[in-house]
């Protein structure tokens, strides 16, 4: 053995049985120098054939999941030895800045190569801050982190990489690339172990991305016996019809409603929005976040408003307000009921729920009933023949199901048929960090599911319409 | 096929039979844009299963093999599709201004980080330059060259690499890496097609490289029957017995006095320089380099002198110069022949032979002598078994064999059993660009070859001294 490669090479092989295929390059680069520094004792990080890194003892390897959402991104550092979830953190996407939704952000990415470059890094750097918070969190470092997972919408996906998203921005929006991707860390933008590598779960169209992946997988109904829906409720809503593990999948076009956007009081779930309501003896009892004094209301606030304005007969089933109720004020051709008076909150605004407001809402769930409704007519099946409606995300989480089910956004089942599953998403990537395994069933779910495009769809107009009313 | 990435996969599977594994980073990031605005006609260059390049028609593809010498980079331009040389380029190794050889080098390096990092530039911006230049000469753009080969020996492997140096330093002389390197283009720090790859073949030991590999490799020798001897004389010399296929090497520390080193009037192989020379009725007849008037003399009249000074009796067995030749001019201590006397010189000094350099010469000849006979003792084999005697690089295509033999450089055997191979190396390099099978041959002979230390073998002593007489 005339090398030091050729002696690691054999160590490893009669040792621990492991044929290395691959040094990777930086751990190359210093491999003659710490095996002597460290006396020949070290820890060789081997990832399917390859030495992705030497570290010197004890052994200790880490992994990051990212859930890299439009709004927010969400980070989790794995002990990859344990399984066990050492640290959490979760940041706004700074790319909010330059576009609320993903079709402002594409155009703003399409403007310019600059602009493109620009989104980019700002997603790297926060992803890359994240990653130094957890590990200071967990008192290691960051270069102990050597699997990075990262799931997305294909847009979140396409930025972060550099990919064209030009003709994501045209029907029928096709995404550059559906497979997973395992990227070396420095091919990547992410600072962790030089010579780790970032998986990349695979999409499944332009608006389906490997966010809806990740959360198909770690639900487990890709290969239950049983109907399933399972949502993704945000501005672009994902809806998955899976019958006895035949999968379809749509997007809906849902928009910023309940995020609080195009909502007069609309904010997002933070300290002092007001998340749930009801109404008793015609008084409006709320709940704010933090408990703090109101501040506005957020989606799952504004979801209960409507329903509670439905049950109580100030809505109409066409979504229009009536005019004599104590809580309904009118100026001129604007109507709107006042959930908070004036006179309650000390000097600031009253909130209220507006006509206009009811308009966006009714606009909002009916694109998911819609596309409710199609998947369903697709197979031939009908709301009562779903065993479980799955539903996931953050506003998946808060929201009151059985006002979802009032207004009619959500399928008229029994509620126990209902099941919030928060942050499936972020489940999904903490589960294919830790396993090969989970990464072929998710390669299975995305090669095997079917897209279909609504808005090809003939029928689609009059399926909407017909959603617009409540009840 | 909702994706790009599937089209090209399914379009490569279906009409070429191709299996793509994985897209290029690189690649993959302009996919998109590229196959709309090539309206979906492009050429896709896939090596092992890896998409690593997609460019506009026509299809074209080039190759770089790159001999890194220690003083000299040689660089070859081939048609990967023809395999046609396209153009050729020499540069001296801008290394060379901070260290003449191997060892000057790896103490600068082993100075600081800086300076490993300094070599490594310098070097990677020659080739970058000479890659330049090729695809000029050819017509060609950089990026249309999508494989290199790099062959040298290992210090200058290693320090293109930015692999530490340090173990190289000292005995043993442990090399970092020995196994065949196939780098990204990105990794390597060299400007071609970047989602291309540099290959390196494998080295042997600390003091005997991938070029002897792939001296060995182009001369066909280790599956040839018979017995061999094939030699890289340089300040370094490498010399490799192959007897039917079984393979033994070793590594002569044989001084820059071929290269003109250390020698009161040589010069490298550069125009006025004296390549050779004999004695006709006590006069010296020379050849210079571009026939011009003579500015020095380099290794192969070196060698020539030596020889005609020795067959003329003007040196004795032991190397020392007689006093009473009208040629031999004596100062004190100092003794030298007349080569080129003064007052033909148009008021340039006389070119001489020195005896001090004399002595450097049998130094230098008495290492691969005694290198030799070395080998042969281990294999039990004497001179006359020898059936070729192969004779590489620069400096081995221009001596004068029968100069070698006389002075008992090279073994005494009919002329007819040399040959001269000229830069078998950059042939190596230049076979291995075009064919896996060859760079599989090449591990096949790093893998086999048995390499010993000269310093460790306990008779070497007697065997230098006993070399280091003439005849």
């Amino acid at each position: 053995l005339r090398a030091d490669d050729e002696r690691l090479i054999r160590a490893l092989h009669q040792n621990y049985d492991v044929d290395l295929c691959k040094i990777d390059m930086e751990a190359l680069r210093d491999l003659s120098s710490n095996l002597r520094s460290w006396n020949w004792r070290a820890c060789a990080i081997v990832r399917e054939s390859e030495l992705i890194a030497l570290t010197p003892l004890p052994c200790r390897h880490f992994g990051m999941a990212v859930d890299l959402g439009t709004t927010k991104i969400a980070g989790f550092l794995i002990d990859l030895e344990t399984g066990k979830t050492e640290a959490v953190k979760g940041v706004m996407n700074p790319q909010i800045t330059y576009g609320e939704d993903v079709i402002t952000r594409i155009h703003f990415a399409l403007k310019s190569k600059r602009n493109a470059n620009l989104l980019r890094e700002v997603v790297l750097k926060a992803i890359n801050q994240m990653a130094a918070d957890l590990s200071a969190d967990a008192g290691i470092q960051g270069e102990e982190i050597i699997e990075a997972v990262v799931v997305g919408n294909t847009v979140m996906h396409h930025l972060l990489l550099g990919l064209s998203v030009d003709p994501l921005a045209r029907s029928p929006h096709v995404p550059a690339v559906q497979c997973a991707l395992d990227l070396k860390v420095r091919e990547s933008g992410i600072s962790i172990s030089p010579g780790g590598y970032v998986h990349l779960l695979p999409n499944i169209a332009g608006f389906v991305g490997a966010d809806h992946v990740a959360m198909l997988l770690s639900t487990g109904i890709y290969k239950m016996k049983g109907k399933f829906l399972a949502l993704d409720i945000g501005t672009n809503t994902e809806i998955s019809l899976v019958n006895n593990g035949e999968m379809t999948c749509v997007s809906c076009a849902s928009g910023p409603a309940f995020e609080g956007g195009h909502i007069k009081c609309g904010m997002r779930a933070a300290s002092g929005a007001i998340e749930h309501l009801y109404f008793s003896d015609q008084k409006v009892e709320f709940f704010t976040i933090d408990g703090a004094k109101p501040a506005g209301i957020c989606g799952s606030g504004i979801l209960d408003a409507m329903a509670q304005l439905y049950l109580a007969g100030i809505l109409d089933t066409d979504g229009r307000m009536i005019e004599n109720h104590p809580n309904v004020h009118s100026y001129e051709t604007r109507r709107e009921f006042v959930l908070v008076s004036e006179d309650t909150q000390c000097g600031r605004p009253a909130i209220t729920i507006t006509q206009k407001d009811i308009r966006e809402l009714q606009l909002a769930k009916a694109a998911i009933s819609a596309g409710i409704q199609a998947l369903l007519d697709q197979a031939g099946l009908s709301e009562s023949d779903i065993d479980r409606v799955i539903v996931a995300g953050a506003f998946g989480s808060y929201l009151n199901i059985s006002s979802a089910v009032t207004i009619g956004m959500l399928p008229n089942l029994p509620l126990d048929r209902f099941q919030q599953v928060g942050n499936a998403a972020g489940a999904g990537a903490r589960s294919v960090l830790i396993s090969l395994n989970e990464r072929k069933k998710a390669e299975h779910i995305a090669g095997h599911i079917r897209y279909f495009e609504l808005a090809n769809l003939p029928e689609f107009g009059k399926l909407f319409l017909k959603a617009i009313s409540l009840g």
